[in-house]
Protein backbone atom coordinates (compact mmCIF):
# COMPACT_ATOMS: atom_id res chain seq x y z
CA UNK A 1 0.00 0.00 0.00
CA UNK A 2 3.30 1.98 0.02
CA UNK A 3 2.71 3.53 -3.07
CA UNK A 4 -0.95 4.57 -3.05
CA UNK A 5 -1.89 7.89 -2.73
CA UNK A 6 -4.51 7.39 0.39
CA UNK A 7 -2.94 9.03 3.28
CA UNK A 8 -4.16 10.04 6.34
CA UNK A 9 -6.89 7.62 6.96
CA UNK A 10 -7.42 6.29 9.98
CA UNK A 11 -9.37 2.73 10.09
CA UNK A 12 -12.13 2.28 12.05
CA UNK A 13 -14.61 -1.27 12.42
CA UNK A 14 -18.11 -1.27 11.93
CA UNK A 15 -20.52 0.95 11.08
CA UNK A 16 -20.83 4.99 10.91
CA UNK A 17 -22.92 6.43 13.41
CA UNK A 18 -26.25 8.68 12.38
CA UNK A 19 -24.47 11.20 14.73
CA UNK A 20 -21.49 11.33 12.85
CA UNK A 21 -22.99 11.57 9.79
CA UNK A 22 -25.14 14.07 10.75
CA UNK A 23 -22.61 16.41 12.25
CA UNK A 24 -21.26 15.73 8.87
CA UNK A 25 -24.03 17.87 7.41
CA UNK A 26 -24.96 19.86 10.76
CA UNK A 27 -28.47 19.10 10.56
CA UNK A 28 -30.42 15.87 12.10
CA UNK A 29 -32.29 13.84 10.15
CA UNK A 30 -36.02 13.16 10.17
CA UNK A 31 -38.94 12.74 8.01
CA UNK A 32 -41.79 15.31 6.88
CA UNK A 33 -44.75 13.62 6.08
CA UNK A 34 -47.23 15.61 4.45
CA UNK A 35 -50.83 14.19 3.83
CA UNK A 36 -53.65 15.64 2.69
CA UNK A 37 -56.51 15.65 -0.22
CA UNK A 38 -55.30 15.88 -3.74
CA UNK A 39 -54.75 19.45 -4.61
CA UNK A 40 -54.34 20.44 -1.44
CA UNK A 41 -50.88 21.73 -1.88
CA UNK A 42 -48.68 19.18 0.24
CA UNK A 43 -46.15 18.53 -2.84
CA UNK A 44 -45.81 22.66 -3.71
CA UNK A 45 -44.57 23.53 0.46
CA UNK A 46 -42.78 20.29 0.06
CA UNK A 47 -41.10 21.32 -2.78
CA UNK A 48 -40.74 25.38 -1.78
CA UNK A 49 -39.23 23.59 1.90
CA UNK A 50 -36.99 21.80 -0.07
CA UNK A 51 -35.76 24.99 -1.94
CA UNK A 52 -35.18 27.28 1.22
CA UNK A 53 -33.38 24.55 3.13
CA UNK A 54 -30.74 23.81 0.42
CA UNK A 55 -30.19 27.80 0.78
CA UNK A 56 -29.09 27.50 3.87
CA UNK A 57 -27.03 24.57 3.18
CA UNK A 58 -29.01 21.71 4.19
CA UNK A 59 -29.51 18.55 2.64
CA UNK A 60 -33.25 17.84 2.02
CA UNK A 61 -34.78 15.42 -0.61
CA UNK A 62 -38.55 15.16 -1.44
CA UNK A 63 -40.17 11.85 -2.06
CA UNK A 64 -43.35 12.23 -4.16
CA UNK A 65 -45.33 10.12 -7.15
CA UNK A 66 -43.28 10.86 -9.74
CA UNK A 67 -40.05 9.39 -7.86
CA UNK A 68 -41.92 6.91 -6.85
CA UNK A 69 -44.63 5.56 -8.36
CA UNK A 70 -42.95 5.12 -11.84
CA UNK A 71 -40.20 3.49 -9.45
CA UNK A 72 -39.93 1.66 -6.56
CA UNK A 73 -43.79 1.08 -6.19
CA UNK A 74 -44.54 0.54 -10.18
CA UNK A 75 -45.68 -2.76 -9.51
CA UNK A 76 -48.50 -1.74 -7.30
CA UNK A 77 -51.90 -0.60 -8.34
CA UNK A 78 -54.86 0.98 -6.50
CA UNK A 79 -56.74 -1.99 -4.70
CA UNK A 80 -56.85 -1.97 -0.32
CA UNK A 81 -53.90 -4.18 0.00
CA UNK A 82 -51.58 -1.90 -2.78
CA UNK A 83 -52.43 1.44 -0.87
CA UNK A 84 -51.07 -0.26 2.20
CA UNK A 85 -48.01 -1.69 0.66
CA UNK A 86 -47.90 1.61 -1.36
CA UNK A 87 -47.21 3.58 2.17
CA UNK A 88 -45.35 0.84 3.97
CA UNK A 89 -42.47 1.27 1.48
CA UNK A 90 -42.69 4.81 1.15
CA UNK A 91 -42.42 4.83 5.23
CA UNK A 92 -39.21 2.38 5.06
CA UNK A 93 -37.66 4.51 2.69
CA UNK A 94 -38.15 7.65 4.76
CA UNK A 95 -36.66 5.83 7.42
CA UNK A 96 -33.36 4.73 5.47
CA UNK A 97 -33.17 8.50 4.12
CA UNK A 98 -33.49 10.04 7.69
CA UNK A 99 -31.51 7.38 9.20
CA UNK A 100 -28.92 9.16 6.61
CA UNK A 101 -29.15 12.31 8.03
CA UNK A 102 -31.28 13.57 5.52
CA UNK A 103 -34.07 15.98 5.93
CA UNK A 104 -36.77 13.48 3.96
CA UNK A 105 -39.92 14.92 3.02
CA UNK A 106 -42.91 12.96 1.70
CA UNK A 107 -45.84 14.59 -0.61
CA UNK A 108 -48.51 11.44 -0.96
CA UNK A 109 -52.10 11.94 0.03
CA UNK A 110 -51.80 8.79 2.70
CA UNK A 111 -55.23 8.77 3.46
CA UNK A 112 -55.39 5.96 6.13
CA UNK A 113 -54.61 6.79 9.70
CA UNK A 114 -53.84 3.39 10.02
CA UNK A 115 -50.72 3.09 7.66
CA UNK A 116 -49.81 6.76 8.68
CA UNK A 117 -49.38 5.55 12.53
CA UNK A 118 -47.63 2.57 11.25
CA UNK A 119 -44.57 4.84 9.57
CA UNK A 120 -44.45 6.83 12.76
CA UNK A 121 -43.96 3.78 14.89
CA UNK A 122 -41.63 2.22 12.34
CA UNK A 123 -39.44 5.65 13.14
CA UNK A 124 -40.27 6.00 16.93
CA UNK A 125 -38.69 2.33 16.87
CA UNK A 126 -35.61 3.80 14.95
CA UNK A 127 -35.56 6.52 17.48
CA UNK A 128 -36.01 8.88 14.25
CA UNK A 129 -37.76 12.43 14.08
CA UNK A 130 -41.55 11.85 12.58
CA UNK A 131 -43.33 14.72 11.52
CA UNK A 132 -46.87 14.46 10.37
CA UNK A 133 -47.79 17.94 8.48
CA UNK A 134 -51.70 17.82 7.78
CA UNK A 135 -52.06 20.32 4.48
CA UNK A 136 -55.88 20.60 5.82
CA UNK A 137 -56.94 22.89 2.27
CA UNK A 138 -61.34 21.91 2.48
CA UNK A 139 -62.20 19.83 -0.24
CA UNK A 140 -64.07 22.47 -1.80
CA UNK A 141 -60.94 24.43 -2.43
CA UNK A 142 -58.77 21.60 -3.60
CA UNK A 143 -62.02 20.49 -6.17
CA UNK A 144 -61.93 24.22 -7.54
CA UNK A 145 -58.08 23.79 -8.15
CA UNK A 146 -58.37 20.49 -9.62
CA UNK A 147 -55.01 20.96 -11.20
CA UNK A 148 -54.68 17.59 -12.69
CA UNK A 149 -58.05 17.06 -13.43
CA UNK A 150 -58.56 14.31 -11.21
CA UNK A 151 -61.77 15.43 -9.14
CA UNK A 152 -63.84 16.03 -12.54
CA UNK A 153 -63.03 12.23 -13.58
CA UNK A 154 -63.93 11.33 -10.25
CA UNK A 155 -67.37 12.85 -10.10
CA UNK A 156 -68.02 11.95 -13.98
CA UNK A 157 -67.34 8.62 -12.25
CA UNK A 158 -64.35 7.78 -14.85
CA UNK A 159 -62.47 7.27 -11.42
CA UNK A 160 -63.30 5.34 -8.17
CA UNK A 161 -62.24 4.94 -4.68
CA UNK A 162 -60.77 8.68 -5.24
CA UNK A 163 -60.08 10.69 -1.72
CA UNK A 164 -62.76 12.58 -0.31
CA UNK A 165 -65.39 11.79 -2.91
CA UNK A 166 -65.85 7.86 -2.90
CA UNK A 167 -62.73 6.93 -0.10
CA UNK A 168 -62.39 8.67 2.90
CA UNK A 169 -59.60 10.56 4.18
CA UNK A 170 -58.88 10.01 7.48
CA UNK A 171 -57.52 13.29 9.24
CA UNK A 172 -54.67 13.06 11.50
CA UNK A 173 -55.46 12.78 15.45
CA UNK A 174 -52.24 14.28 16.56
CA UNK A 175 -50.28 16.20 13.79
CA UNK A 176 -47.16 18.32 14.33
CA UNK A 177 -48.56 20.26 12.43
CA UNK A 178 -51.35 21.69 10.63
CA UNK A 179 -51.56 24.09 7.48
CA UNK A 180 -54.64 25.31 5.38
CA UNK A 181 -53.23 26.17 2.16
CA UNK A 182 -56.32 28.02 1.42
CA UNK A 183 -54.72 31.18 3.55
CA UNK A 184 -51.12 30.09 3.73
CA UNK A 185 -48.97 30.35 0.47
CA UNK A 186 -46.38 27.94 0.26
CA UNK A 187 -43.88 30.64 1.19
CA UNK A 188 -45.82 31.19 4.68
CA UNK A 189 -46.21 27.07 5.17
CA UNK A 190 -42.45 26.81 4.29
CA UNK A 191 -41.70 29.52 6.90
CA UNK A 192 -43.93 28.11 9.38
CA UNK A 193 -42.45 24.25 8.87
CA UNK A 194 -38.48 26.05 9.06
CA UNK A 195 -39.35 27.48 12.41
CA UNK A 196 -41.07 24.51 13.91
CA UNK A 197 -37.31 22.31 12.41
CA UNK A 198 -35.56 25.41 14.26
CA UNK A 199 -37.17 24.84 17.73
CA UNK A 200 -36.71 21.47 17.73
CA UNK A 201 -32.98 21.77 16.59
CA UNK A 202 -32.92 19.75 13.62
CA UNK A 203 -31.53 22.65 11.47
CA UNK A 204 -29.43 25.58 12.16
CA UNK A 205 -31.27 28.82 12.88
CA UNK A 206 -30.72 31.90 11.61
CA UNK B 1 -45.12 37.42 7.73
CA UNK B 2 -43.23 40.23 8.95
CA UNK B 3 -42.58 38.87 12.20
CA UNK B 4 -41.60 35.73 11.27
CA UNK B 5 -37.69 35.11 11.92
CA UNK B 6 -37.01 33.73 8.37
CA UNK B 7 -34.91 36.75 6.11
CA UNK B 8 -32.97 35.96 3.44
CA UNK B 9 -34.55 33.35 2.02
CA UNK B 10 -35.35 33.63 -1.88
CA UNK B 11 -38.40 31.93 -3.15
CA UNK B 12 -37.83 29.60 -6.39
CA UNK B 13 -40.21 27.22 -7.96
CA UNK B 14 -39.76 23.43 -9.34
CA UNK B 15 -37.43 20.81 -7.80
CA UNK B 16 -33.72 21.52 -6.58
CA UNK B 17 -31.34 19.64 -8.91
CA UNK B 18 -29.19 16.62 -8.14
CA UNK B 19 -26.22 19.41 -9.22
CA UNK B 20 -27.35 21.56 -6.52
CA UNK B 21 -27.46 18.95 -4.08
CA UNK B 22 -24.25 17.91 -5.23
CA UNK B 23 -22.23 21.30 -4.78
CA UNK B 24 -23.84 21.48 -1.38
CA UNK B 25 -22.15 18.16 -0.85
CA UNK B 26 -19.00 18.44 -2.84
CA UNK B 27 -19.45 15.11 -4.19
CA UNK B 28 -20.97 13.39 -6.98
CA UNK B 29 -24.03 10.99 -6.13
CA UNK B 30 -23.47 7.44 -7.13
CA UNK B 31 -24.34 3.70 -6.54
CA UNK B 32 -21.21 1.38 -5.53
CA UNK B 33 -22.82 -2.22 -6.83
CA UNK B 34 -20.72 -4.72 -4.66
CA UNK B 35 -21.44 -8.21 -6.19
CA UNK B 36 -19.72 -11.49 -4.37
CA UNK B 37 -20.48 -14.90 -3.14
CA UNK B 38 -21.29 -15.22 0.99
CA UNK B 39 -18.22 -14.80 2.90
CA UNK B 40 -16.62 -12.60 0.46
CA UNK B 41 -15.67 -9.58 1.97
CA UNK B 42 -18.34 -7.43 0.62
CA UNK B 43 -19.47 -5.94 3.54
CA UNK B 44 -16.53 -5.42 5.03
CA UNK B 45 -15.55 -3.70 2.22
CA UNK B 46 -18.34 -1.20 2.19
CA UNK B 47 -18.56 -0.20 5.58
CA UNK B 48 -14.43 0.38 6.15
CA UNK B 49 -14.66 2.61 2.56
CA UNK B 50 -18.03 4.24 4.30
CA UNK B 51 -15.77 5.30 7.51
CA UNK B 52 -12.81 6.42 4.93
CA UNK B 53 -15.32 8.52 3.03
CA UNK B 54 -17.00 10.02 6.15
CA UNK B 55 -13.62 10.77 7.65
CA UNK B 56 -12.57 12.89 4.26
CA UNK B 57 -16.19 14.90 4.79
CA UNK B 58 -18.36 13.14 1.91
CA UNK B 59 -21.49 11.28 2.81
CA UNK B 60 -22.11 7.70 2.20
CA UNK B 61 -24.66 5.25 2.94
CA UNK B 62 -24.53 1.43 2.97
CA UNK B 63 -27.77 -0.87 2.18
CA UNK B 64 -27.24 -4.20 3.18
CA UNK B 65 -29.14 -7.05 4.69
CA UNK B 66 -29.41 -5.44 8.19
CA UNK B 67 -31.44 -2.50 7.08
CA UNK B 68 -33.43 -3.85 3.76
CA UNK B 69 -34.08 -7.28 4.32
CA UNK B 70 -35.28 -6.62 7.73
CA UNK B 71 -37.46 -3.42 6.53
CA UNK B 72 -38.40 -2.53 2.82
CA UNK B 73 -38.07 -5.86 1.50
CA UNK B 74 -39.28 -8.18 4.85
CA UNK B 75 -42.20 -8.73 2.83
CA UNK B 76 -40.11 -11.00 0.43
CA UNK B 77 -38.90 -14.65 0.52
CA UNK B 78 -36.56 -16.46 -1.62
CA UNK B 79 -38.66 -17.59 -4.51
CA UNK B 80 -36.98 -16.90 -7.67
CA UNK B 81 -40.10 -14.08 -8.52
CA UNK B 82 -38.96 -12.85 -5.15
CA UNK B 83 -35.32 -12.49 -5.37
CA UNK B 84 -35.52 -10.92 -8.71
CA UNK B 85 -38.09 -8.35 -6.64
CA UNK B 86 -35.36 -8.01 -3.76
CA UNK B 87 -32.73 -6.59 -5.98
CA UNK B 88 -35.26 -4.44 -8.43
CA UNK B 89 -36.37 -2.46 -4.67
CA UNK B 90 -32.69 -2.28 -3.63
CA UNK B 91 -31.79 -1.00 -6.85
CA UNK B 92 -34.50 1.43 -7.14
CA UNK B 93 -33.93 3.21 -3.72
CA UNK B 94 -30.15 3.12 -4.33
CA UNK B 95 -30.93 5.21 -7.54
CA UNK B 96 -33.07 7.39 -5.21
CA UNK B 97 -29.92 7.99 -2.54
CA UNK B 98 -27.58 8.76 -5.55
CA UNK B 99 -30.02 11.26 -6.82
CA UNK B 100 -29.60 12.79 -3.47
CA UNK B 101 -26.00 13.15 -4.13
CA UNK B 102 -25.16 10.25 -1.82
CA UNK B 103 -22.28 7.75 -2.63
CA UNK B 104 -24.17 4.66 -2.02
CA UNK B 105 -22.59 1.38 -1.57
CA UNK B 106 -25.20 -1.91 -1.56
CA UNK B 107 -23.86 -4.92 -0.30
CA UNK B 108 -26.11 -8.00 -1.26
CA UNK B 109 -24.26 -11.43 -3.06
CA UNK B 110 -27.00 -10.03 -5.84
CA UNK B 111 -26.07 -13.65 -7.95
CA UNK B 112 -28.10 -13.23 -11.18
CA UNK B 113 -26.55 -11.08 -13.96
CA UNK B 114 -29.85 -9.84 -15.38
CA UNK B 115 -30.95 -8.52 -12.13
CA UNK B 116 -27.98 -6.20 -11.88
CA UNK B 117 -27.93 -5.26 -15.52
CA UNK B 118 -31.43 -3.91 -15.12
CA UNK B 119 -30.30 -2.03 -12.44
CA UNK B 120 -27.33 -0.63 -14.35
CA UNK B 121 -29.99 0.50 -17.12
CA UNK B 122 -32.20 1.97 -14.16
CA UNK B 123 -29.31 4.34 -13.15
CA UNK B 124 -28.21 5.01 -17.06
CA UNK B 125 -31.81 5.94 -17.48
CA UNK B 126 -31.71 8.55 -14.64
CA UNK B 127 -27.73 9.83 -15.89
CA UNK B 128 -26.41 8.65 -12.78
CA UNK B 129 -23.06 6.86 -11.97
CA UNK B 130 -23.38 3.03 -11.68
CA UNK B 131 -19.93 1.01 -10.34
CA UNK B 132 -20.28 -2.65 -9.98
CA UNK B 133 -17.81 -4.25 -8.12
CA UNK B 134 -17.21 -7.89 -8.42
CA UNK B 135 -15.91 -8.91 -4.60
CA UNK B 136 -14.30 -12.38 -6.45
CA UNK B 137 -13.26 -14.01 -3.62
CA UNK B 138 -12.93 -17.96 -4.56
CA UNK B 139 -15.65 -19.76 -2.61
CA UNK B 140 -13.28 -22.02 -1.11
CA UNK B 141 -12.00 -18.86 0.83
CA UNK B 142 -15.78 -17.84 1.47
CA UNK B 143 -16.77 -21.31 2.73
CA UNK B 144 -13.48 -21.50 5.24
CA UNK B 145 -14.58 -18.25 6.20
CA UNK B 146 -18.16 -19.00 6.84
CA UNK B 147 -18.73 -16.19 9.51
CA UNK B 148 -22.36 -16.86 9.15
CA UNK B 149 -22.32 -20.63 9.46
CA UNK B 150 -24.16 -20.65 6.21
CA UNK B 151 -22.36 -22.52 3.83
CA UNK B 152 -21.73 -25.59 6.67
CA UNK B 153 -26.18 -25.51 6.43
CA UNK B 154 -25.91 -25.32 2.95
CA UNK B 155 -24.02 -28.67 2.66
CA UNK B 156 -25.39 -30.16 5.17
CA UNK B 157 -28.93 -29.88 3.10
CA UNK B 158 -30.66 -27.82 5.40
CA UNK B 159 -30.60 -24.26 3.40
CA UNK B 160 -31.88 -24.93 -0.77
CA UNK B 161 -30.65 -22.90 -3.29
CA UNK B 162 -27.40 -21.47 -1.78
CA UNK B 163 -25.45 -19.43 -4.14
CA UNK B 164 -22.19 -21.44 -5.29
CA UNK B 165 -23.69 -24.15 -3.46
CA UNK B 166 -26.97 -25.47 -5.43
CA UNK B 167 -28.00 -22.21 -6.95
CA UNK B 168 -25.30 -20.30 -9.75
CA UNK B 169 -23.26 -17.02 -9.02
CA UNK B 170 -23.06 -15.38 -12.24
CA UNK B 171 -19.82 -13.01 -12.15
CA UNK B 172 -20.06 -9.90 -13.83
CA UNK B 173 -18.68 -9.29 -17.07
CA UNK B 174 -17.94 -5.97 -17.15
CA UNK B 175 -17.82 -4.81 -13.63
CA UNK B 176 -16.26 -1.44 -13.24
CA UNK B 177 -13.69 -3.04 -10.29
CA UNK B 178 -12.51 -6.35 -9.52
CA UNK B 179 -11.44 -7.31 -5.81
CA UNK B 180 -10.00 -10.32 -4.60
CA UNK B 181 -10.43 -10.46 -1.17
CA UNK B 182 -8.55 -12.99 -0.72
CA UNK B 183 -4.98 -10.87 -0.59
CA UNK B 184 -6.48 -7.69 -0.24
CA UNK B 185 -7.36 -6.18 2.67
CA UNK B 186 -10.80 -4.59 3.34
CA UNK B 187 -7.94 -1.34 3.59
CA UNK B 188 -6.42 -1.90 0.74
CA UNK B 189 -9.80 -2.44 -1.25
CA UNK B 190 -10.66 0.53 0.23
CA UNK B 191 -7.69 2.80 -1.02
CA UNK B 192 -8.56 1.09 -4.74
CA UNK B 193 -11.32 2.30 -4.74
CA UNK B 194 -11.32 5.73 -3.17
CA UNK B 195 -9.14 6.15 -6.12
CA UNK B 196 -11.45 5.07 -8.95
CA UNK B 197 -13.78 7.49 -7.29
CA UNK B 198 -10.72 10.23 -7.01
CA UNK B 199 -10.34 9.70 -11.08
CA UNK B 200 -13.67 9.25 -12.19
CA UNK B 201 -14.01 12.47 -10.05
CA UNK B 202 -16.90 11.58 -7.90
CA UNK B 203 -15.06 12.53 -4.97
CA UNK B 204 -12.49 15.32 -4.04
CA UNK B 205 -9.17 14.45 -4.57
CA UNK B 206 -6.17 14.57 -1.46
Amino acid sequence: MGEIKATNITWHEGHVTRDEREKLLRQKGATLWFTGLSGSGKSTIAFTLEHALVQRGHLAYVLDGDNIRHGLNKNLGFSAADREENIRRIGEVAKLFADCGIITMTSFISPYRKDRDTVRELHAAGKLTFIEIHVNTPIATCEQRDPKGLYKKARAGQLKNFTGIDDPYEAPLHPELIIDATGTSPQEATVLILQYLEEKELVRSY
